[in-house]
């Protein structure tokens, strides 16, 4: 019934191909090489679930969407496992509040990489049957975006643990220093247009990408790069925390409850800022994107730009223009920090370094329905009070984003790598 | 630029009328006939103010954005009312904790009728000039239509004052009671089409209905009437608050920690169901419109209905086909609880008894640019984590309202007029 | 068994003079006759109640104790009142929450004044019955007792709600000022001795007052005045607040969290220190007696003089040798504030003034037992977790007081008239 | 000037053994055999603390009490474990937050056995020196008995711990089952005297066990053993978690808000109590003490059997009657679990088993004063709001424990080994 425009079809075939189960869970173990036992197990604030958690969590779901309903007569490997592991699937059964998941010292490390071994060698006996890796294809596939997510997560956790040890410890070792000039932000123009929205259908996606559906949009132009540090410290400097005018209601209350005063992990000695990496600390690179900014700092920003966020219809009609490519993580080596990047003039960035905020709250699409299933759980049940994200970041796998991939977090939220593109009305 | 369609007018026409300052003043006072002194000082909770305090800081409105103004050397009733009754505009300095409003025993009652008699005087004296007239007009009509909803909040904060007290005062003597059979829902159906979204622009209205914006509608059926007690009695009884699949998360998480199991003001005795109203408790009556439920609660019923709420544009479009009339408050005597009705087969109860929960967020429509006065924070810096409800309630004053009017609460908030009204997709 | 010494005596006698019912409950109106009827219903913390409550509850006591037991056939006020004014009687039944007192607008005040005098009618009926008088004159006395408590209260409570208000709303007019010069504080010894502690038992007293039993007393020396606002002050500037090393852990705790940085009351403005009294702002007499401190503030204080505060014991020994006068509520003119006085060079202010912390945890006395009674809920059941107090302040009636009175209060309180009195082993 | 009477130095010349620095200190490292890394990491509530800390916070306190100034130019291990490993002394400086040590992932386990080693080592060199180790007796000593005070803490958390894991880990293997009939309970009586209470001086004693001081008793008796959960069970099943009757306001309170229906780590399943250990879950054995009782409960108990709590002195001079023998950790074997023991028919089960709360508020001794130096820190702060435990529990150590041993926490906790012995005046 709708006609697809052929730059729509552009990512979306990109995304066709299938993940390998054996690729991806050892990606996960392979994220956790420089931790010691004992990172595996904090839980700096109810937020972040333990590393360890993570790596049971995502293995869980396995056991739970696929072994135990494709094996005749399955034994769990702990029974215990279906209620500690389970995040928030009410289908299933009850679970382990949420908050307390740092105060389990068992499972240990060693029990959970087991536990992934165990019901790794059942996944992959199950996939060698061709049969049943058709039947199975689309919960692998969905267990396997899940867990690249936990991926993510696993990053940005361990970010967070070791930002509140005054010990400081390293995730990774100091990447090269780049030595690159951004230059002057650039508006990049779109006129009014009715526009496709969503996925097409085609290849993997989760189900609140969807419906495909029309939207008109307003004309509008997009900033061609991330906003930066540098621009993000005149905010700062021109007292851009202290003066209520740019602020949403809720966001100038968590501003003076929480005493923020920059972005997370951001500290002040003397007169010059400090940035708290998973490379160490280090001084604030006023070339880089600005970073863990939540959506009330992002669009006091926006404000006191006379500029305003994107909405997500306009994010992704912007994405169409480009190609799929960013700062990801890769497999062998990667750099878990945005970078800087020598200005473009054309619209970069969009995927990769930072997720971008939108100021579209997460909201159905038109004619969306959630999967009454468990699985169904995964998406539906969370679209109020939350606000979209685009593009992915630099703890994204690049085989996990789309064009049309929405990500959502919760206005105040500013652990996740998330950063800040400005739109305005032309 | 926008085409407008004919039936778009019809209401806007409507609400070109001006109010009359005196009328609204004096209408604000007559609420308050049946208060005792102590009633007008309590606040039941941080959401509701005292009724004092409703009294003040509409004319703090009026002494703040036109007589500080206007007149050359104005001075000011109390200088202290600056802080006490400045609601949230930050633009015009501190605010007195708005969770504390009930512990101020002073300015008392007779202080505070006093201060609006004064403001008053020197408001019809300055309305007198024309000259002044004209130039202050939208500022007193914005004054006006702000002293509306406040009116409603007299009403809506009183019930909640009273709903604590075992004494059960009463606010009004009990009406009539009516003896009508509501009949079975029906569904109306519209087809997709591309409609006109917003005010047009002539006569009153909040700078948030507008810019007036094209959007497309998919195929959708709206049901012809509100959803009453006894369906919603029917999801109860189905363990509705007990089942976490009809849930939002977030709804989840509140029906736990609240230990919700009916609408606010609902109690069981034994088997039967007594509801709290402004005029006693009663027996719940199930042909009347369901109240005091939260976003949760009707996005819940409406998931168990296997149905969903309306869009903001899908309410809008539908009540271009309607006439403004309703169960409003009326000037001399006014009952303050939905009503049943006879069912029309037609759609119907769109206006008036209660405030309808939409699905849709509280965003700026396209183009929506915020004021940048004081008067500005009226709107834009609360375009965030509410939801939008449509039609006005039994506690709205008929020239308040309007097809396009958008007002927003919490989706926890239950204190409000406010029930449910299905649609689903066709 | 136990050897009354004479000295020991002498306050019990003047104790024995039995309450006039009429006086006592006059005076409780009388007390209020300059509050506003909106002053009547504020509580500002958990702690404090409405005036109209403290009205209505000290009718509660004579309607539950007495009149609903000695008249055959009683029919109570109203059913609710016993829900709603019963303050902590476990045994009577269930209480409304303490900290939702002030969220009743009704009982209005004309309403709980018409209470008082529907069972001012009753009691006085039943009081002029010799045969009755006999038999409940116990609970007469205590009721009376009681309401004399109440009295203190409604007077340190009014005063919380007023300080919150930005009005600054006066309870009485100020009172002629006094220029008198302040001493040098002199110690007064005691040697160890074994002493007596406790109430006699002839005359009225509260039951935790005894049993009388020996104690032990090490050598000490006992301040003969009070702490001075002067003395505080130099606490205050010497950085008491801000080092840990004067503090009890808890009280370092309560600093830090509360950001106290002087008593209750106080506020600098530039260099200059205010305090808010019952009369109306004024600065700092340093003359007069230091009030409104908690036992954290009186204990750091005193760990910074290098000296402690008293026992109970110590105090009730000292008091011994002082006659029972002093700055107290006057029927008919009172001062509600500390004054200071004309170094008296002997033991003096022990009585009146303010209530002074002793380092004595409120315990029962060897040998006490808790009445098994509802009217036991009254002391016993507090025991724990609270420090005594002695003295009396100029919130109290004289005829309230003795040398054997125990107070007691939660160690961070400090809404009370409490003040300092310092000791020293010898 | 007191003169000591016989009975009263007995115990105190058994505490004059030195103890033995390496022996205390592979003891701690000993009871953590069983633990696995995780295990060392977790805080389970604000009063727990991760075994990692212990074993750090008890080495630091060698390090920064002795080493530190023991040796010129000393080096710090690390500069960080200074604020890391504080837990209280605001005289060394500031600490990482108490409630948030479980957030630290690092040091590893590894490093604070590091850590350990390398002060050990120091410590080792320093005590081999004549004269220095005269020097530092004392503070080895305190050093000694402040680290075998975190031994009994690395049990009583571990067992927090272990006890919110669904998993349900287990400390110890299970005991073999004694058999034993517990007799009636008896009472010893106690005529009215005046005894001596306190530290004597001679041996190690913590400051708060002093001055030696004169106290009447009253005539009391005292029960002859503890409370058994038998006893207990009967105050559940006659309902005494709902009658407020037996409970102080302020554990009533509790009581409701915390739901509490028995002591800490029991649960029911049907009909059927049991109980949490360090050996696994089993049934509640009715012979055994009762075990894990706040303040509150016990008091409640207490008064359900129309007795009180000791308070300390009685609980001293009663002690002196018997040898300082009982169920204590062992070197070599231990069971961290109250024991039955058979009837003894005289003063039994003093020492050992379980600390036994008195009636008894922490207060100085007359005459106490804290030391001013930064390990002053250690009592004479925290003599406010807690009570006094008396006697050691199966967690102690034997040489750590005296009759005059105080041991102090406040009235709602209950996760030390905390039971009941009833007193009752004669």
């Amino acid at each position: 019934m709708l006609k697809l425009r052929s730059r729509f079809v552009y990512h979306s075939q990109m995304t066709k191909g299938i993940l390998s189960y054996q690729d991806v869970r050892q990606q996960t173990v392979a994220l956790c090489a420089s931790l010691k036992t004992e990172d595996f197990c904090a839980q700096s604030m109810p937020d972040v679930s333990p590393t360890k958690w993570h790596l049971a969590h995502t293995t869980w779901f396995f056991e739970t969407f696929i072994l135990s309903k494709a094996m005749a007569r399955y034994r769990s490997y702990n029974d215990c496992f279906k209620y500690l592991f389970n995040s928030y699937y009410n289908g299933i059964g009850e679970q382990f509040p949420r908050e307390s998941r740092g105060l389990l010292s068992r499972p240990t490390v060693e029990e959970v990489l087991d536990y992934r071994k165990k019901i790794d060698q059942q996944m992959v006996a199950l996939l060698r049957n061709k049969k049943q890796k058709e039947k199975w294809n689309y919960f692998v596939q969905l267990g396997l975006h899940h867990e690249q997510q936990h991926q993510e997560l696993i990053i940005t956790d361990i970010k967070h643990v070791f930002s509140l040890n005054p010990l400081q410890p390293v995730y990774k070792k100091k990447a090269p220093k780049r030595n690159v000039s951004v230059g002057k932000m650039n508006w990049v123009r779109f006129n009014e247009e009715e526009t496709l929205l969503g996925h097409e259908g085609v290849g993997f996606h989760f189900d609140n990408e969807g419906p495909l559906h029309r939207a008109t949009l307003i004309p509008f132009q997009i900033a061609n790069r991330l906003v930066t540090n540098g621009e993000y410290l005149k905010f700062i400097e021109a007292g851009g925390y202290k003066k209520s005018q740019y602020w949403l209601s809720k966001g100038w209350e968590v501003v003076q409850r929480e005493k923020w005063n920059a972005p997370l992990y951001w500290k002040k000695e003397g007169k010059e800022w400090f940035v708290m990496t998973l490379t160490g600390i280090k001084k604030v690179n006023t070339s880089e994107p600005v970073c863990h900014v939540s959506y009330y700092e992002a669009d006091a920003f926006a404000s006191w730009m006379n500029a305003r966020l994107p909405s997500e219809a306009e994010w992704e009609r912007a994405s169409q223009e480009v190609s799929l490519k960013g700062n990801f993580v890769q497999k062998k080596s990667f750099h878990p920090q945005p970078v800087e990047k020598k200005n473009q003039q054309v619209l970069d960035q969009l995927f990769g370094d930072v997720w971008e905020w939108t100021r579209s709250p997460y909201v159905p699409y038109p004619g969306y329905v959630a999967s009454k299933t468990a699985v169904g759980e995964y998406n539906g049940k969370f679209m109020c009070n939350q606000m979209v994200l685009r593009g992915g970041s630099c703890a994204t796998s690049q085989d996990h984003i789309r064009s049309t991939y929405r990500n959502f977090f919760y206005p105040e939220d500013r652990w996740q790598f998330s950063g800040i593109r400005l739109a305005k009305d032309l």
